[in-house]
Parts: structure tokens; sequence; C-alpha cells
């Protein structure tokens, strides 16, 4: 797959460079295929201890006491940590430290628990011994009393009156403001544009639908690890598995109350975050054990703490209605978007408000957005948060408006297009975005116009929006004498950004990518660099390598001129090549200069920091042809294009794999991923037999189409690309199930049993 | 000792300032106290090896054959590697690769022996193993087939017509041309200055006397550790102890014959080295062992492999004559110097032959210099290479001449003393220099004027020069939000050098040296950094750590010149505040202005690379007291005054440490040290225990006396400090053993058995 010929003739409005765009083989490749690489768990240190946390067995129940004495008479074990050992904490109850800081005691709270736990899974206790399983069955012994109490799950249920309380201090945000009104409803915004209702008075066809999801999880293959070491100098190191390790430092800062300074993290190599590697859970932890046994600490989740103890995303319930003329104008959009934040506020429901409607250019908007905390596990990130819940529901419902309109539902998108200029009901104008190429690249491909085959088979489309985020990176190069650069950066690789950072380095010099060496260097080693997430990693990370190199690039051509003794202004470089601007005499290679620096003036090194506000929004879409099993409600995904705008391509088979990796993510979560809950409030699948993940067995290939329309905030036109391709998926199958089926799916998932009850249903 | 009342009336001719010159508490301490620090023997790594290198039990010996077979068959075994494993080998036998390499060729074929061993130690083949045990035990199968030779240790012995042979292609070098002589002189060479037998003509007083040394070695505590793993990307990681990591990077490549940039080097923490951890030994055997296996291979040095298989220092023959008029002006001196160089060429005659007269201002000079092979292991450079051997020569003439012309010895050398302008008869004029200052110090002591009280006793003074080098250094800083900065440095820490680097950017930017977080990186990480060696480290790895201190100080400037909204002009930065220079309102320490970067702009990193020519000559001198045993010969240091120019103590702990621990090794190489050679030219005291280095028993409270003639070649006026003080004390016991005892010792060691000879000899 990664070695399918690149199809330039999809490039519609880039340049083409010499390595920017071309497909080398990755750096860390070796490491990782055979099995060299060092994760989390590989991680071992002299006179390590091994730890073991304690998860409540209750979603919602009050601490009566804890015993930890049996716990810490069981040979073996050095320590055993509570709440009571967190900062700021009066009789084992974490308090507020100041004014406007219930934030960080819900952060703190959600790494031990203090009063309650609020979740099946929550972390109550941690025990460090000289064995995992010591550990273990240490922690088996603490004794803790708890008070049950009623608990609650889904949004809708949270935000009724008389719904059992999560927090006694948590006061709602109405439209901005802190109300008096002790809730589960964190906070509820409104974005709006226009008149709604003369909006809807002037259209001639209205669909309103209601939609359910249910929590999902990330899924990354590797569960998290970390190992913590709390010197006898005060510092504190941290080695784990992270998709920021200044976001680590920061977190465990702010939990422990020390300086940012006196923690270093070492990010290990990651197998895979999506989103719910950036909270911390285990390192805080971790440090409490260093801290009280003079000994490095490793902690290790299991797959049932992944799920139970780590962020999924939201389940939700979305309602929208769309009204539109007969000719297509959509002249109204609504949506209410009630989104499960887990135990503590801050589910993904801001960027859902913000992206609901972002393909479409409507003149009358209202979006409400409510964050609502239930008893399940806090939620986290999750490639493009909030927007496939929020797709899901809108692009059935432009779907159902294009059937009822008589539209192609493509041409129907086309119409009501955002484009450079279009508004969003937040606020925001487009710049130049690729919307309607995504939608032309869609239209225009083969599978859109090749007939269906068979009986029960069905074709959906659906497109999606996504923001990608700026933020600050910073790197450092260094040139060897034989003619390479060593490049040092901040930046977790998850998707391969050690070599989309270093091609965007070597585009600048003129070498090629394999004459980079890159390096992630640990917190202490590099510049502040934000998280690897939010699609913000080559854009900004590879923009700070730009940068860098362009440092190398002037002190190298200051060089070249006093070697030839002429004017720095005269002394260009060009593919790899300086030459002088007037005498085509004076020509030297990026290798020779380098290999004469130091004999002409010593070593030269370049920095940078950069700091974008965003990485220009990337759009997707999909078509997807499925067939569905009328006997048993299996959906079977027959052929599947994934379109999106990247802006630049750096390394295209890096852009296709994440293509195809939001892809697949995206039928997972349409067709069989769910926390499947029991009536006491536990997840009854926490493993991977039963947590029904897509294989290759359940798939076709994933066709990739890349468009590149340049991003204008980028030097290459780089806009991300790990996101917005999970976004698609979910409307798009759900709209080829109604094709297949005339079945219209509010729920997700649509597996066999939830597909075979909507035949039932609808007597089908 | 370390906390000892800093002096500051010893300050002659330098600054104070805020950081720069105190004493904070080092980094690094805490991990070395605690035992956590890593040092190369530490390092383990998933699926190593063990290695264990097989030596020459012979002097000189061709090699006939060598048959690994049952070695290789050895159950535990992975491989066994010998010269032909090595790149450009022809049969086993390592061929020169083009005009001019002969010196890779001995490099490598110092690594392991191709044609024949050259000393008794020189390593032959190697072994990977499961464990170290069954490595020793395969080693010990190897079958060698040696045709023994004649040896040679000494270079006057070696230097006759008729001594045995050490290399059929080596061609004397005389006066900087090739010869086409094969000798075992490598090269002479000769500086020269004025006229020298008008100098001795024009002389009332001439003393000429002939000197020899034997070898010894540093001593450093940590034998030599290397892990390489050769992975199979092709990119070579070593894991060692070093005081050069760019050095091993680069020595290796070129024995290796790779590029720089497929190796990284990692240096772990190091226990000593004064000059002996700069060649490579372990490194490219464990490279070519993790070639043939695949996996990562350890070795580590015995304290036998490290007296026989790395470089000590140089034994020598010096003759000295100096002539002087009757008021002690010095007319004419001339040197002789033969300097063993071990197995191949490149003794530290080169640096005896520039620094021998240096501290005096003498019109007509001879110095003749003959780099010599002998049947002993390669020299390597320990701690002011050359100089010590030669001093104990000249000083020695210095005091037997003062003793003639009935002047005081620190007169006649103040009388005859170097100063600014001064030229060396290798060339150099010196710029400022404190060697006036230095022997007016030890003049102005209380040790100088205190009576002896007893019989036996003697007192004795000297002094000594030394260059201190420049050299290529890089750092980056990045400041953290909490107001402290993270430096980044290429050199390794062996004395004190991560503090006194922050210490020097933390002055630039007002804060404390506690808010600097020194990091030690690989050479992936960081910009070319040459050698921890030469007394340069806190010169110029210092003033790299200025100069990016200095680009983080221009864009805070710029950034608070933006927050502000002022001219960048208008705001400067004193003693960690950001000021405007024209409203006294606008002020902002440095911890503040760090906090607000991420929401101004985002991150500052900085960087920079220097390239110094040389760190100011620095010049020591002691006042020793000795009694002597007239019954066993024993020399007991009674009282001991180092004095040194060190342009500024930037950590004056850490220059006293240097200023003890030179003292120390001094006393060690005068009164005891030495290898002790069978007449098969075997080293038989190949232990600590019978290599009789100094312990605290044996000696006094080393008094320091620190002199500050700032270096005008360096931002802090900073001249290093690490070497000159090894200089004085071998010729200064010398006179004080005169002093006490009427005994000229013109040999060294000067142990119990030599006096005893001496006393006997001389009927005293």
């Amino acid at each position: 797959m990664a070695t399918k010929p690149y199809e330039p003739n999809m490039v519609l409005v880039n340049e083409v460079f010499d390595v920017v765009g071309t497909r080398p083989i990755r750096p860390d490749g070796a490491d990782k295929v055979t099995g060299r690489a060092l994760y989390g768990a590989d991680f071992n240190i002299a006179g390590l201890l091994h730890g073991k946390i304690l998860r409540s067995p209750h979603a919602h129940a009050r601490i009566k006491s804890i015993d930890t004495s049996k716990a810490e008479a069981l040979a073996g074990v050095s320590a055993v940590v509570t709440a009571k050992d967190l900062p700021n904490t009066k009789g084992g109850v974490i308090v507020e430290v100041g004014e406007g800081n219930t934030a960080l005691k819900y952060l703190r709270d959600n790494i031990l628990a203090g009063e309650k736990v609020l979740y099946t899974g929550h972390a109550v206790a941690a025990v460090a011994a000289s064995s995992p399983h010591i550990a273990e069955e240490a922690a088996a012994l603490i004794d803790i009393q708890y008070e049950v109490l009623d608990h609650v799950l889904t949004a809708p249920e949270s935000m009724k009156d008389g719904a059992p309380l999560l927090h006694e201090d948590l006061k709602t945000k109405e439209l901005g403001e802190t109300t008096d009104k002790t809730s589960n409803l964190a906070s509820h915004f409104r974005h709006s544009k226009g008149e709604l209702e003369k909006g809807f008075d002037e259209a001639e066809v209205v669909v309103e639908r209601e939609f359910n999801t249910v929590t999902v999880h990330q899924g990354y293959i590797e569960p998290q690890p970390a190992t913590a070491l709390w010197n006898e100098d005060g510092r504190l190191h941290i080695w784990c598995s992270t998709q920021g390790s200044f976001v680590v430092r920061d977190s465990c800062a702010k939990i422990l109350d020390i300086p940012v300074s006196q923690i270093r993290v070492v990010p290990m190599e990651i197998g895979g975050g999506f989103g719910g590697k950036i909270d911390v859970y285990l390192e805080p932890v971790a440090a409490l054990l260093s801290k009280k046994t003079a000994h490095p600490v490793k902690l290790v989740m299991s797959r049932a703490d992944v799920f139970q103890g780590t962020g999924p995303t939201s389940g939700c319930c979305v309602k929208v209605k769309i009204g539109a003329k007969k000719d297509g104008t959509i002249t109204a959009a609504q949506a209410y978007l009630a989104f499960e934040a887990g135990a503590y506020p801050g589910s993904p429901v801001g960027a859902a408000g913000m992206s609901v409607f972002a393909a479409y250019d409507v003149d009358n908007v209202v979006v409400d957005g409510y964050d609502v905390v239930v008893n399940k596990p806090k939620t986290a990130a999750y490639r493009a948060p909030g927007a496939p819940n929020a797709a899901f529901a809108v692009e059935q419902v432009v779907d159902e408006l294009a059937g009822e309109l008589g539209i192609d539902p493509i041409d129907l998108r086309l119409m009501n297009a955002s484009k450079e200029g279009t508004r969003r009901a937040d606020g925001p104008v487009f710049p130049r975005i690729g919307c309607v190429e995504v939608l032309e690249a869609m239209k225009d491909h083969p599978h859109y116009s090749a007939p269906l085959d068979g009986p029960n088979q069905g074709r959906g489309v659906s497109v999606g929006f996504w923001f990608n985020i700026g933020f600050a990176s910073t790197c450092n190069i260094s040139v060897n004498d034989d003619g390479t650069i060593n490049l040092v950066e901040g930046s977790v690789d998850i998707g391969g950004t050690r070599a989309s950072g270093s091609m965007q380095a070597a585009e600048v010099l003129g070498i090629a990518m394999e004459d980079v060496r890159p390096t992630v260097a640990d917190t202490d080693s590099v510049g502040y660099t934000a998280l690897t997430a939010g699609s913000r990693t080559t854009f900004a990370t590879g923009w700070a390598a730009y940068e860098a190199a362009q440092d190398i690039k002037r002190q190298m051509i200051e060089r070249a001129a006093k070697i030839w003794d002429v004017d720095v202004e005269s002394v260009e470089l060009e593919k790899g090549e300086f030459k002088s601007k007037t005498d085509s005499e004076l020509c030297m290679s990026f290798k020779e200069l380098a290999s004469k620096l130091s004999t002409t003036g010593g070593p030269i090194v370049g920095r940078a920091a950069v700091n974008p506000k965003g990485a220009g929004g990337s759009f997707a879409g999909n078509i997807v042809d499925v067939e569905v099993d009328p006997e048993t409600g299996k959906t079977k995904i027959l052929r599947f294009t994934a379109v999106q705008d990247v802006g630049k391509a750096v390394h295209p088979s890096y852009v296709e794999g994440q293509m195809q990796g939001g892809s697949v993510q995206g039928i997972g979560w349409a067709l069989n991923e769910e926390y499947f809950m029991d009536e006491e409030g536990g997840m009854t699948n926490t493993s991977l037999l039963d947590y029904r993940m897509p294989t290759s067995l359940d798939l076709p290939m994933i066709d990739t189409v890349i468009v590149e329309v340049a991003n204008p905030g980028h030097p290459y036109g780089v806009r991300g690309v790990g996101e917005a391709n999970i976004i698609p998926p979910l409307p798009a199958i759900a709209n080829a199930i109604h094709s297949a089926t005339g079945l219209r799916m509010q729920r997700l998932p649509m597996n066999p049993g939830a597909i075979m009850e909507a035949i039932w249903k609808e007597g089908k």
C-alpha cells in the first residue's frame, strides 16, 4: 500500500518540490520493524519497582475509608499512595487551590479519587512493590469501604432534574456565564448566524432527526506505560508513552505542584494515541510512588485499565434540523449537541459545535452545545474530537434532504459548499479551503459512477471538516562535516513525522531526506513543543524544521561568501548548490561546504521556534458501497474511497496511511465499536476480543485520493492530515445502509443487532 | 575543602560578576553522590552480548597465524574478530588507503594488530559471547602463533643504529621533510631564536644536565567501557566513556570507513580521563563484533587492560643547558627532548618543545625534539602532555643556576619571566599572561617565608606553562515558562563543566545558576563540539553558553519590546530585569517575561557555535616543603602550595579542585608512579596495588592560590585551569629534595630506592 505510486494528477493547487512530495524510507523504520525501538514498557532502570493501581468497582460511590495496612505489610511492598499523597489535600480530600482552580482539583481527582469514585475503573490507590505480581496482590489487599450511589450514564439522563449529582461544586456555565445552578450540565453554549426562523420559513423542505452515539475508545495498540524517578535533587524524571512530552511536563507540574523545570519527560516510542495519549493518568501516580520509595517506579496498564481508566470519546445525543428550497439552497440549519464529558467537564462538544455545519455555507444557523458529566471515564481527545458524532447526524440529514429534493447528494453539497470567505456560525471566516475540490474529486471519481452489482447493496457519501491546529514547535539543526544534518525536534513521532519534518528541512537545503538524521529529544534537550495531535506535527514542527534550515542556509551562505571573499548578498543556495550570482566559477555543493566548516570558522548550528495559529482546515469525503445481509443484519463494506484535501502531501505514503487509518477507525466506530455497559455502570467488554475493532478481514482496500489545495499559511502549503478522514465514514456508511435497505440508522454502532432491530421495527 | 571561603584578595586583574565566581551546588551532584549517574559499564540493552579482547603476551612479535576455530566452537560464543575484519585489509594485513594515510593504517593497527604486535597488551582478537566469562574463556582458546622479535623500550635505545625496527614503512621526518630513512625516529623538529652560541658566550654561569623519566599512566578510576550496536539500518550507536563524543564519532568513522553521520555516540558519565579517554580502543572492536552478530556488544577493560592496552604518557630523555650572567640574566637556553611515542608515532614532544622555556624571556634558544617509537603502548594525552617531563628538567636547571648565582630562585625566575610581548622560540608572541603575577603571588605567600623546622627538610619552587586550547563548541538554550532555561551542550562533563557552562549562561541573563538545567547530549542531538581536554571546556563551551544566552537575550528583548509596543533599541536587560531605557514604568523580570512567552508569540530558543583559537596560556607555580628520611629514602610532602593564573575562576571550588588534583597527580608522578618493565618488555605492576598512586594518607592539604589575570580573549576572562597545575610539582619536589639532601635527582620516580641509590652514590 505504502509503495503504491502517487498520482500527481490529483495535485490541484500546489507546487512540485524536490523532496517534499516524494516517498523516501522512514528514518525510524529499521528500529520499528526489527523490534529495537524502545517503547515505554521496555524501559528498565536499576532499582526499578513495579506499581499497580487499584480501581473502583463502582460507577458512583462515596469512599468511606481506605485501609492500606494489609497491603503495606505484604513482603515486597514498598509504598501505597492514595489521593492524600497529592498536593493540596485536606483529610484525604483534594481541595481547590484558589479562585478558578476547580479544573485543577478535577485533574488531581481523576488521578486518584478523593471523596468519591465517579466511574467504574476510577483510580483509588496504588502500590509499589518489587514485582508486578506482588503489587497486584497488594492492591487486592487494600480495603476500601464504599457507600454506593446512584449513577447516570448518558447526557440526556444526566441532564434530567433529579438525576444523581456527580459534583456538588459544579456550577453550570450558561452562554459563558457561571450560574448558581448545581447540576451535571457543565456548560451550554450557542453559536448563531442570521435569523433561524426566517431561514426555516424560506425552506420548502425541512428534515429533522435525532441521533445517539455511545462511548468508543481510540483503541491504540499500546497500553499506557509510565516510569518515574523522583530524584534526590528534587528533579522528577518521567519515561512514558505520550503524544506530548511537554504536555506531560506541564500536567505533572500542575498536578504535583512543582515547577515545570523540575520535571524531565523522556518520550519513548509510542504505539498509537489518536488523542488518547495527551492526558496523563499513570505519570503522577508513578511520581508519588517514586517520591515515597526513593526508587524509580514503573506502571503499565492492562487493556481493561485502558478501557476503564483512560479517556474514550463521548457518547452523545445530537438533533439536527435543516431546511432547503426546492432548488437545493439550504436556508437554515439547527443543531442540538449534548455530549457526555465523562466524570469531569470537558467533552469535545465545543469542536463539534464549531465543525457541525462547517462544510455548508448557510445564512441562518443556530447551534446549541451541552457539556454533560456522567459516571463514565473522563473523555479524552479522539481524532477530530466531536466532529464524527456531529457529522453522523448532519450528513445523514443532508442525505435525506437530497433524497427528498431529488438532487444528487454530492451536487446538493456542492451547491451549498463552504468556500473562501464563508463565515462559520461560530465566527471565523474561511481562508482558502478545499471543500469544493474534495466534492468535485468525489464526483469525478470512477467509484461514484460505477454501477452497484447486487441486491441489498447501497452507496453513501458524506463530507467532514476538521480545523487542524497550530501551536508552538521548535527545532535545532546542526551540520555534520559529511554533508548531512542532525535535526532535533520535540514532537513525538506517531505517524512518520521524523520523516516529514526531515523532508521539509532537506527541501530548504537542497539535500536528500536520507541526509537528515532526526532525533526526538526529551524536554530538557529541546525547546517547548506542543503535542503531536490536531494534525499539527507535519504542519508546525515541519515548519520549525523549515525555519531552522533557513537559519542554517543563512549561515552557510555567509560562510561561502567568507570563503570566496565576496558579498553575502551575491551568494545563493539553489538545489543544494551554493553559487555566486555574478561569478559562475564560484560554486560549491552543500556537502563540499559542510566539509569545510571546521577549517573556515567552525561548526554551524541553527534553531527555530514557530507558533502558528492554525494549520488551515481540511475537508475529507467518502464514497462507500455496502451490502447488508437482511438475514443477519451484517454490513459488509464492498468499496471505500477516501478523498481529502491535505494542502500538500509531504510524504504521500504516510498521507495515504493516515487516510486509510482514519477511514478504518470510522468504519469500526460506525459498525461495531461500543462500551457495552451493564446495569451497575460497568463496562462488560474490556478486552479487544469483546470490543470489536475492524481487522483486515473486515475491510476492502481503502482507496485514497489526495487533493492538494495549498494552505497559504505554510511554506509548502501543508494543512495537516491526521483527523478529517475519520469524520465522513460514520454518516457515509449510514447513508449507504439507507441506500441498501431504506433504513435511516439513528444510533451507533450500526451492528447486526441494531440493523435487525431496525428491520423488524420498520417491517422491511 | 570545596567549601573553604574563596579569597577575593587573590583576584588580580578581573571583574566581579553575579554568578561567575560564586560556588553553587553542581547540577549533577545528586546523581553522582547517590550512585544514580550512569557510567559506561552500567549501560545495558536488550540482547546484549559481552566481549573480551585477547592481547599480545609479547612486546614485539610477528603474527604467524591466528586460529579462532576453537573459540568459535565454544557454546555461547557469537563471533570472533581480528584485524582482517577492519576495512582496507589484505590477507589480514591492514593496508594504507591512499597517499599519506599511514596514520590511518597505524590507527587501525592499534585497534587490532595486523602483521605484528608492537607491545605487550596490543589487542589481537576479540570475542563476543553470551557472558563475559564465556568471552574470556573463548579468548583463551584463540590460538596465535608468534615469531618473537627483539624489542626496545626507551627513546635513546630505540634511536640507536641497529635497534629493532618497529615499522618497516616509518620514514623519519627531519625538520618537516619526510626523508628516505627508515628508523624508529618518527620525526625531529627544531625551534630556534637568536644566536645560541653567542648567548652561551655571554653567559658567566652555565648549567647542563640530563634527565630521564619513565612511562606513567593517567590512572583514571574508571576503566574504559564501550557498547556498540550496529543497527540494521546501517547506523552505528556507541555508548562509551569518553572525553569527546564527537572525537569518538570522527575516529570510528575513519577506522571503520563509514560517514560520521552513520554514527551516534552517547557519552555516558565519565570516571576520569586526564587525556587518556580521547583515543578510541574498544569502540571500533565492539562495533565490528556488533556488525558480525547483529547484537549490541559491550566491552569493559580490566585495570591490567587499561595499563597495557591504553595510552599512558611518554617516558623521555631530556637534556637542558642554560647560561646566565652573574646578575641573573639568562642569555641562552638549549633543550634536547627525546620522547617515547609508544608503538606508533605521536608523543607529546611537540607540546614539550613549545612549552619547555615558555616561562622565560630568553633571547637565544634552541630546542630539538625527537618523536621515537618504542615497544610500549601508543602514548596518549595526559594533563598538559609533555610539559611536566620538560619542566622536570628545565626547572631543576634553573634551580641549580639560582644556587650557583646566589639569587633567590623566585627572584631569578621573576628577572627572566615571560610577559605580554615575549616571543617564544616556536614563534608565537604572548598576549597578556600571568607569569609574573603567579611568581609574585608565590613570593608573597606566607609559605615562602615560613621557616623549615627540622633536619632533612627542604623547600623547592618551580613554575610551569600550559597553552589551553580553543576549538569548536556549540550550545542550545530554550526558555521554560517558569523562568528557567535548559542548556544543551556537547561537552562531556568531567570536572564540573555542567556548572561552569550554566553559570556563564546565567550571568548573561541575570538568573541564578540553579535556574539553568544543563544536559550533555549525544552526537545526534547537539552541534559539533570538540573534546573535553586542553583545559578548554569552561573556556570554549562556556563561551558557547554565553553566546547562546546572548541569542536568548536578544529575542527576549524583542519580545519585551513587542509586549510594551516600544522600540527594541529602547529595551535592555540588566541583572535579570528587562527595562525600558526611557520609561521607568516598563520593567519585567526574566521570570515574568518567560511566563508570558507562550501567549505573546511562542517559545524562544537560542543557539551558538564558537571556534576560538586558544584559551590564553596559564602559568602555575608550586612551593613545596619535603622531609627526606635518610634511612629509608622516603620523601614526605610536608607542605604544598599551588598557585595558578586561571584568568577567571568561574566556580572557584572546582578551580581549587583542579589545582589540587593536578598537584596530587604531579606528586605521584614525581615520587612513585612508573611502568615497571621486565626483561621481556612486559609491565609487572598492572594493578593499583602495585602501581603506586598517592592516597590521602600520603598528602598534606594542598593549599591553593587562585590568580586571576583576565584573558582578553574570553567574555569573562577565562583561561582554563585543568592542566598547568600538574607541571610544577615534579621539579618543585626535586628542588625540595635537593634543598633537603643536596641530591640532584635526574630520574623519575624519585622513590625511596632511587633516593637511597643517590645517597649511596654521592656518599651523602
